[in-house]
């Protein structure tokens, strides 16, 4: 029963659903042995801890503290779902602020008590801005800092799958690109369907151009459509990505999926963004490049990222992030 | 990304926290990519269903259905969590009569529509009269059916890995035979400490016996203290071993801890009980046979298989089980 890495992971929010199955998860995938748990619900963290411990993986090292500066001590891995959740009704937009905040303090405290961290995967939403907010505060580099964004695209997989009828893993090429949220991106340039052009198939019998219009809208509400179903949000599936992604860094064997990642192309329009790329997830962390697609689809991306833009700088009059102008200065490899 | 067979796995009460830990930890394991979801709460099982989709794993077909007979039907393998869930301050004696009902209904259920089913892991407490009522009703073998008794040993593993200050895996040996409740026989015998045998070390300035008893206390309440941390009854770690059990069937591998399972030694007092023995899990199933201990734990076994015995009693009564006379009658691998 051999792991992957004998590194320190930390889970931040580890006594939350996501969290809690992130630990989980990273120990049944044996990513390290040595694994302490980060949460502020001391009741909840003994609780997680304990049933963690209950599992008897050979060779775990399970520790748990409420304190910040513990946690972080000597940690090479973080994945943090330790935001607020979002609740019933709730637009990931209204988390904003109050996320913001916590991913600020959270890249601070990495700033100083555990700067040689390789590599965050940030989870909880609005996770461009979590994500983004992280990087800036950490003075971490770019390519250490991603954020889940993988369940746009599997959801479209899921979708096209079910018009089309066909196994999950048959449609193959799905990207959801911009921000993770209601603006999102969804491309089909690229997508296979059993082999065929989805590009191709749209606006004909096999998928009207109304259908796939359909098919991009339940994307995007399904997300919601799990807190109906299940009475709370996602945390299976957010918590198997993370764990995924973070798995990718470790092996070196690339993500399947899209992240967040920081983009800075100026010239595109989309300067200073962290939000959905044409990325991938390897043993150097995360690489970032603009998407390709057609003019619709380049203009929906547009689209989107000036809501990023837009939620960006409610967090930077929030105070959570700083002005562009000085973003460099704060973080140096922003520069 | 190979799966470990082909086989269809019935997951009941999959839509509970237990039942979907299962689904997804199952996935994970790459047991099977054939994972069929059963529950009865049709918005919850949807939600479920379409979160494991949304996890996007390669190569799994994930189906759903709210009746029994379309989920049994041609089930190679059957882990049910599909039980009424044990509440604050409940003991596992009250969830008796609601839960034999249900275990017998699964049994019917198995023998009408998959009497070829392999292997079968009960994980609903109070899981001794679970396993034991499915067994019956359902005409398998007794090595084809087991149920979660994990929990007990591994808290015992916990606890004294506390106590003595040494990792947990440096506890070895554990073994908590008899019913799976408050009557459970803890035994020393085999256990050891970093190498030092436990049963040497108790009673001496390492180990008092007060302490060595309130260890045992612990272990018996370590479920309890689950439900006041977390404010919900353990479900991480039951899901865990519950695929652990199944995993251990399909490749041979030895399951590590002690399971629930059919005795009949009815010259020791022991007949037709269902509880937790000195058995294993591998490609043969579960096999069984009388725990051997001190004088004293030899007692407490006598003591906790008479508990066993009064609860399978008590859903002889109520009508779930049959009368001990009739049991080969209705089950006849069981003469």
């Amino acid at each position: 029963m051999n792991y992957l890495c004998e590194e320190k992971l930390v889970v931040v929010g580890a006594a939350g659903a996501i969290g809690s199955n992130i630990c989980q998860q990273a120990l049944t995938e044996r990513l390290t042995p040595r694994l302490t748990l980060y949460d502020i619900n001391e009741a909840s963290l003994r609780g997680t801890a304990r049933e963690l411990c209950h599992c008897a993986f050979p060779g775990a090292r399970i520790t748990r503290t409420v304190h910040v500066n513990e946690a972080l001590d000597g940690a090479d891995y973080i994945i943090t779902s330790g935001g607020a959740p979002r609740r019933v009704g709730m637009k990931r937009e209204e988390l904003l602020t109050e996320n913001a905040r916590i991913a600020a303090e959270l890249g601070l405290n990495i700033r100083q008590y555990c700067p040689k961290v390789k590599f965050v995967v940030v989870v909880f939403n609005p996770s461009d801005i979590s994500g983004m907010t992280l990087l800036v505060q950490s003075g971490l580099k770019p390519r250490q800092v991603t954020s889940l964004a993988a369940l746009d695209s599997t959801r479209l997989q899921y979708s096209l799958a079910r018009h089309f009828r066909v196994p999950q893993d048959q449609v193959t090429g799905c990207r959801v690109y911009g921000e993770h949220g209601d603006t999102m991106a969804v491309f089909h340039s690229g997508v296979g369907i059993a082999g065929k052009s989805l590009s191709e198939l749209i606006g004909t019998a096999a998928l009207s151009a109304e259908t796939w219009r359909k098919i991009q809208d339940d994307v995007r509400t399904a997300g919601k459509q799990i807190i109906e179903f299940r009475g709370r949000s996602s945390f299976q599936s957010p918590a198997h990505h993370a764990v995924q992604m973070l798995r990718s860094f470790i092996t070196g064997e690339r993500f399947a999926w899209p992240s967040g990642s920081y983009l800075n192309v100026p010239e595109t329009g989309m300067g200073h963004l962290f939000m959905t790329n044409d990325n991938t997830i390897n043993a150097h962390g995360v690489s970032s490049k603009m998407p390709v697609g057609t003019a619709e689809e380049m203009a929906a991306l547009q689209a989107s990222s000036q809501q990023v833009a837009s939620l960006r700088d409610m967090a930077i009059a929030a105070g959570h992030l700083p002005p562009l102008a000085d973003w460099a200065k704060v973080n140096p490899h922003l520069g």
